[in-house]
């Protein structure tokens, strides 16, 4: 029986991006069902698996763990050949702490700058709480690039747990065209230049669903031509 | 070199006693340094350690790691005759998932009930978010405890690093005299047996330190005799 992930929009749900990128990019083999925020019927559906009502969820036979997080942790455990956290002691509780600070942080960010494949670049002012979160983002991909990042282009070398857990603001700080210097822009380039965040991506530009509370110009919803 | 777990007051710091008392069930030796949340140097002393500025943040040898559930994880690691997850696999995918989503949720309860030791238990009126809060924890402890807690009386029979996440909750309910069913009720009343619980608490009542953000009823602050 294969593993079943329960996401929500690809345009929106930066949640479910988090785990169907670690997994997609890991190679782990994974049926994906998408339910739409918007769906009617979206509490019924996901509800029936997940504690929280929330998506994501992973089923897999007897077993559900929903929040983005716990499944990365699900997977990693279950895949270690996946190598999704760093071997090495000193790397891995770093990665653990970072995943954990954004599992529970950026609040601010969050809720001002939304995951939104489909809008044009183009940067809003920010307000000061924005700009912490930014600024201390652009510090931990920095630090960690610097201390364990010698093997490949991602946070640890090779893309793992940690850099699932910031896809997401990757895909913000595009959208919304923040200003980074360029060992942070170098490493958004490198996440989306992985094939999975490629097709990710396609399947959000296609999505038929417009949702106007992650619309800020609602009305005017800037859609890329599908 | 042992470990070394710098904290915030006992009192008022709920993210750090989360740590605390999965390590000091556990057995895991570790030294410990209080810093109150409000020293004019916490930010220098703390920060000199601490990614984020915050308590809890741990301190072993070479590595640094901060964030509640980022060091219990890091403990679980490195000491697995702890079994601080359960060993199960869908009991310890369960584990995770309400020990994320207590990392990154109740945002609601978290702020309208701050943990606060030495309140005398007075219930105030509660919000609908707030409500909808301790509805899901009891919810989130009923299920554990029927399904898992057979080998005990904590949420997966023996105390781990998910009765941890949720310990500064129990002291909430108690401070704030949220009225739960009678199997939460034990739950709770199994947390605050502990001697870890009992020794925390203490400690929390003896600080010297009264931080008005953390007193509703300022100036009135409602403390126990030490
Ligand atoms: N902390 C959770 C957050 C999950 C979450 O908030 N999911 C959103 C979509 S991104 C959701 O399902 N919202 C629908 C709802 O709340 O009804 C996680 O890590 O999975
Ligand atoms: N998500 C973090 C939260 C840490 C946190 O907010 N700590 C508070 C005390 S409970 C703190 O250090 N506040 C001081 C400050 O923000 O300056 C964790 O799990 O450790």
């Amino acid at each position: 029986m294969s593993l079943h992930l329960v996401i929500g929009n690809k345009n929106y749900s930066s949640w479910s991006f988090r785990p169907w990128i670690a997994m997609t990019v890991a190679g782990i083999p994974f049926v994906e069902t998408v339910v739409s925020l918007g769906d009617p019927d979206f509490k019924a559906t996901v509800g029936a698996h997940s504690g929280t009502g929330k998506v994501p969820v992973l089923i897999d036979g007897d077993v559900r763990v929903w929040e983005s997080l716990a499944i990365i942790e699900y997977v990693a455990d279950q895949y270690p050949a996946a190598r999704l956290w760093p071997a090495d002691r000193v790397a891995r509780a770093h990665a653990r702490a970072i995943a954990t600070e954004m599992h529970a942080g950026f609040a601010a960010l969050r809720k001002a700058l939304p995951m939104n494949f489909w809008r044009p670049p183009k940067r809003p002012a920010l307000a000061d709480d924005v700009t912490r979160d930014v600024v201390r983002i652009e510090a931990i991909w920095r630090d960690c690039r610097k201390r364990f990042g010698a093997g490949g282009p991602f946070l640890f070398g090779a893309f793992g747990a940690a850099d699932a857990m910031y896809a997401p603001v990757v895909s913000r700080f595009f959208t919304y065209a923040i200003a980074v210097g360029p060992e942070a822009r170098a490493y958004m380039d490198a996440v989306a230049a992985l094939p999975a965040w490629t097709a990710w991506r396609d399947a959000a530009l296609h999505e038929p669903w417009v949702l106007p509370q992650d619309e800020p110009d609602w009305p005017e919803v800037p859609r890329l031509p599908a």
